[in-house]
């Protein structure tokens, strides 16, 4: 079974370094997970997504239901045989897909009717059948199956979610029969405080391997979610792990990890990278501009990434002008490599005892730099 | 500067075993070039290219003409820069795209004038200008500017083609600036034997570093290519390589070797990987077929590739199923290491002295797995 230690707790920052013992590995905290949807971070291979320094990948419930479906996911052995990912994995709901793509055809109490994005079809998922699938696709840890609120929301709607998720969340509990998966928690309520107390409140009256924060970075904006993040981390226990889902900018992470959350996901690094946006520590490169039309230079001086090692910015730019796979690639790699790197520093520095003075001054560069 | 020799000449076929010297490194013939077109095999990075054995990577003169440009491939330091790709690379001179993109404007004796397929810009392109931009570039070895012809095309037009593609060659040799790069001839002519004997006899008397056989897998089908290939090698000199541009599938490629042929290109391994179809010994798969559906084997049992030591099949087909880039790339990865198995397993035979009693048995093999 799964087991979260807290290693050091910064004195000034609520910051923890930690580790995350999982069937699949260990995992430093605070952590970044890349996103691998359908069982694939985008244009990487699982050799050289590890080659990034991830420790564990993020999969997404709603689309592998779908296809290629539970069933087959099963026949092969679970979401690590699917995936050729040796490390953790951890799989989300299905909720916020549910509630974000559209497709949502009604929803009460009990669960949610949706059209499936693929072809149509109605599905029907409920806190039951979402804790059966994530037990039968295997990954390391899964998520209880919650309401997501879009921002802004009425306060009837962030009241009825927050019930909704309370009583789903007792209802996954009682449905998880695989006692080697982790089960997390997902917090809801929109910005409000006294809601997300409740909740928080009453998720950990029931009791969970870890506790997420979700509902966020859904365009509430930086100050917004840092306050929610900041008013809730006290709430849940400092024994167990605390994930932020979805997020972030560099900055986000690291006003976070400030507040004391342990795991982040975020599609940002790859889609952005998808986009010839690269993350740099001087601030982003947008690498379709004519700017880099003859720069023989990497990426970023200094990186140790398979893309900023072997290829210039000039060659980089050709591969997205002739639209080449390669392009897409590189960035991604470069991206993911840029997150961990920043993953290791400050964990480098909760280690070091130096955390709190350098995690100011970068966030306030990264703010800057709008990134 | 580059040096080719023949190190066993089989004494049943008119196959060789031999050894190309550039300065980037030494490739071992018979060989299969890996497409780059615009500098980089799709989908793949320099390393994965590498994985699978290839020794020479291919690119394409009228596409990096174009995007990025003759000035800044140099003003990086040449092809290699912008590839990445250590090995020895080869250009052709353009001649191809420009016949075969329905972008030709105009030839006479002189040159063609055609349209950019970027942007509809009118671009000229001659026997100076084809040499000079390779020169340029910088690949290991460069190839002359030819008309390439149809198939079928009237007399007149091939008679027309292999004149000018004599007379193109010759202003080639006396352009080429760059004694360490290798320049190859191409011999034109359609299927008509005896164009293709006076090409191929005049271009000798120029006298070139290698030779190679266009205008073939245009249509013609795998008898006439064979025959006009049989037809034109003992015109060669032996002493020099011999290449048979875009060519082939396994089959083709076999039945070449035994001709005498050194060297081949071709896009089948990576464009029908993207397209979901494997090369396998035992024929072809198409991953898109349910029947791979929970199929837990790799696409070919003993295949040392990344593809087949990590995933199955079910996961390959899913990959293709929801779009994913790892489905073109896992399956780019292994037939290109298909093709590096056949070349391996044909020089060891050569070197074996196994190749005549093997080849023929494998050629029908695969004739019958329409491969």
């Amino acid at each position: 079974m799964g087991h979260f230690e807290v290693q050091i707790a910064d004195s000034t920052t609520r910051a923890r370094l930690g580790r995350l013992t999982t069937p699949h590995g260990i995992v430093k905290t605070p952590v970044f997970m890349p996103v691998g949807t359908c069982g694939t971070v985008k244009g990487l291979t699982p050799e050289q997504l590890c080659s990034t320094g991830a420790s564990i990948m993020l999969a997404n419930t709603y689309h592998l239901m779908l296809r290629p479906g539970v069933e087959v996911v099963e026949r092969l052995g679970g979401l690590h045989a699917l995936s050729a990912w040796r490390g953790p994995i951890l799989t989300d709901s299905g909720g916020y897909q549910v509630f974000s793509l559209n497709s949502l055809v009604r929803i009460d109490d009990e669960g949610v009717e949706f059209a499936s994005h693929v072809d149509g079809a109605r599905v029907y998922l409920d806190a039951a059948a979402a804790t059966s699938i994530q037990n039968r696709l295997g990954a390391d840890i899964i998520m209880c199956f919650d309401q997501c609120t879009p921002f802004p929301a009425e306060p009837p709607l962030l009241e009825t979610a927050v019930r909704r998720t309370l009583r789903w969340a007792e209802q996954c509990r009682k449905a998880h029969n695989r006692p080697e998966q982790m089960l997390f928690a997902i917090v809801q309520g929109g910005i409000d405080p006294g809601l997300r107390t409740r909740c928080a409140a009453q998720l950990v009256q029931i009791g969970f391997d870890g506790y997420a924060i979700g509902g966020l970075s859904v365009g509430e904006g930086h100050q917004h979610m840092i306050d929610t993040v900041k008013h809730t981390m006290p709430v849940l226990p400092l024994d167990r792990p605390r994930y932020l889902m979805g997020v972030g900018n560099p900055s986000d992470i690291i006003a976070c990890v400030m507040a004391g959350v342990d795991m982040f996901d975020c599609v940002l690094p790859t889609r952005n990278g998808r986009n010839a946006y690269a993350f740099t520590q001087a601030g982003p490169l947008r690498l379709r501009n004519s700017a880099h039309a003859c720069d023989g230079g990497p990426i970023e001086a200094g990186c140790d990434c398979y893309c900023c090692r072997t290829f210039s910015r000039a060659a980089i730019r050709h591969f997205f002008n002739v639209s080449e796979m390669l392009g897409p690639i590189l960035l991604s790699l470069h991206n993911l490599r840029f997150y961990q790197r920043l993953m290791a520093e400050i964990r480098r520095r909760l280690g070091a005892g130096t955390f709190a003075e350098w995690a100011p001054g970068r966030l306030e560069e990264y703010l800057r730099l709008s990134m």
